[in-house]
């Protein structure tokens, strides 16, 4: 059995344990498990934040285009965490919302897709926003663009001869299962089809590694692992091979070669520059740039045994703490095929997951059945693994679910 | 001879004339005239920044899409400050940048277009990004959208069977010529085409009536005269009757009908709620929503009465104070033409404006000669006007700008 003493002794042996002081410290008696949603606050936000207000713009206002790094912040964002999905400073950029960004990366590889091909292969299943945005941008080609969704066991057998792009996340947001990312690229490549990776549920927990798994586009959201703060822009990437290919969907100033001369005519940008288009967010930026000053002292081996660390052993304590009171860990339990959260199933999930946050376990439920723990692995201790997983235990030994206040479980 | 005594009686029966309060007060002795790029910061922003921080992001965490009322921010944003541009509460939401927004309507007005029309109508030298968004969309489509920029007097004529879309800046952002809103869309609806505004440079300053007008879509940039903060999010309005008429091009889980049905197939939300795509921008809205909270108290009436007023006064103070000394007046004299900003040039603009910077009037230069004064009419005074004005007689008056630290002015 795994006690908490063995907890205690992980945390001391954890490299990364001496990160949670970089984070602000939540309400005594919360534990936070819905990394997958919004991260822990860098305890510099705050004051980054009020300085970009006082300094940008309630003194230098317009001057603060000039001298501040307002302009150049997309590009620095993405270079100061790029290495946290194995891929070149130059090659990320944070910009836009995720959704947007997955429209962008789509369009632009549709444009190079090889003669002959016409389809975009993507799961059943899979977080709606990257269908929606397949499927609005199929309307908008008139029909050109064929959508095919197939089971994911099917994915590798449907690349063929018509696949233009294979479009995937990397994680399942359900069950946390991972793709290999590595041979999904091999096989598309093999067939002349480009891939488009949403890490959302990736990027910040498990080991990404984008160069090395020759991948050829990737978003991220920017507000769960990456810790960019609620709402965060989100991080675009394309493979060097891929730029200067094409144009972006969404051609704007800031995504232009020469952006002050002001001319009537688009250029776009050298690089994943173009996929900017209008002012970017200052202040969203600056809360982001608190985190990336995180980022640059995680090394992506650290991060991803931490997070594998606290994956084993959540599971393992499900499995022998509340295993025999109707928990089933429905993530993979290898982890080379687990996603940033572990999922487990209860009959009444949505009612214990109700009773845990009464208790101040911060998780989250989806339907039918499922509980969500989203591991954020710089300020997660294997003692809060522990304390959770003893709320929870005795969530069920009492049935404490069963109070009419649990009935329905918020978002 | 207009003089400073009558700046002052202007000030004392101003009934904007207390708003300034609710703005922080900047460095003294600094003038601002740059609404056009970025609005003086209401007072009360740092502090809602600060509890969105703290209480939703260090705090509550993903409990805040449930607890507070992050979803509905692009919808209250939007009402909160419809009546400053003549729409219709539930017609505006606040989404994405100015660009993207460009790109969302252009390509929905696209799908709405009359059969037999082909072509997208501008000016050359237009604000660039319009342009590029244009241009992008109309590759994108393989063509098929046909871009055509005309002179802007040959706009009107150049409406025929073959405009789709009639697509202007409602003000030019250099010379601040405003467009009769109303003329082009009558104009345009006579032959069949939609009108697309951006009011980047006008809205918040002048009088923008677009129910009124009969305009049929509009966005405008959300941190110039509107205030929302650097970057702040656009605004985005579509005429009632063409909502639910096509689909958005970037389709997302936020612009769905049932967003937390989690559905594989994408139905547009309803209304203008449609053009959200991803997750909003919680720390941008936060900011935004201060502002919105100032428009509450403004009525679109005084708001232009003001701006006229400080447009008129500035034309005239640079008339007798510095026409003699080489500055040309050259936005339009009459106000219906005028857009947010006073333009003038002089044979040494750009010497000129960085000399006036470094005695704190904060204004901004435009190749080849042109300086311009964006006025906030919430927070700008007559004596304000009069005081940059006595200042740059003085540089003028001693050619302080052949100094050669002022060779080149900043962006």
């Amino acid at each position: 059995m795994l006690d908490h003493a063995e907890c205690v002794r992980r945390d001391a042996a954890d490299p990364l344990g001496p990160l949670k002081q970089l984070f602000a410290a939540p309400d005594p008696g919360t534990l936070y498990f819905d990394a997958n949603s919004i991260h822990a606050m860098p305890a510099a936000a705050p004051a980054k934040m009020a300085a970009v207000m006082d300094t940008g713009w309630r003194v230098e206002r317009r001057r603060s285009w000039s001298h501040l790094d307002w302009l150049e912040q997309p590009r620095k964002l993405g270079a100061g965490l790029a290495h946290i999905i194995g891929a070149g400073p130059d090659d990320v950029i944070v910009t836009g919302d995720t959704t947007t960004g997955l429209f962008k990366l789509l369009a632009y590889a549709w444009e190079m897709r090889k003669a002959g091909t016409d389809t975009v292969l993507c799961e059943h299943g899979t977080f709606p926003t990257d269908l929606y945005v397949a499927q609005g941008l199929s309307r908008l080609l008139g029909g050109a663009m064929k959508v095919k969704m197939v089971e994911t066991e099917q994915v590798i057998a449907a690349i063929d001869a018509k696949t233009a792009i294979v479009y995937l996340s990397h994680v399942d947001y359900r069950g946390s299962r991972r793709w290999d990312m590595g041979a999904v690229n091999a096989a598309a490549r093999k067939a002349g089809a480009l891939t488009i990776w949403d890490l959302s549920h990736a990027a910040g927990a498990v080991p990404v590694d984008l160069m090395g798994s020759d991948a050829d586009f990737a978003v991220s959201c920017g507000y769960k692992y990456l810790g960019g703060g609620p709402g965060a822009p989100a991080v675009l990437w394309m493979h060097p091979r891929n730029q200067d290919r094409a144009w972006p969907p969404v051609c704007g100033w800031m995504g232009h070669a020469n952006t002050f001369a002001f001319g009537d005519d688009y250029v776009p940008a050298k690089g994943v520059g173009c996929l900017q288009a209008g002012t970017p967010p200052v202040l969203a930026n600056a809360a982001f740039s608190a985190m990336v000053d995180v980022w640059q002292q995680v090394k992506p081996a650290d991060l991803s045994a931490k997070h594998e660390g606290l994956s084993q052993t959540l599971i393992t304590l499900i499995d022998e703490q509340a295993g025999a009171l109707g928990c089933r860990v429905t993530s993979p339990r290898d982890y080379a095929l687990q996603g940033g959260h572990v999922a487990f199933s209860h009959d009444h999930a949505e009612q214990v997951m109700a009773a845990l946050l009464d208790r101040g376990v911060v998780c989250s439920f989806r339907k039918p059945d499922s509980i969500r723990f989203g591991l954020g692995p710089l300020y997660t201790s294997y003692t809060d693994l522990w304390d959770a997983v003893a709320r929870l235990k005795d969530v069920l030994a009492t049935e404490a679910w069963r109070d009419p206040r649990y009935a329905k479980a918020p978002i």
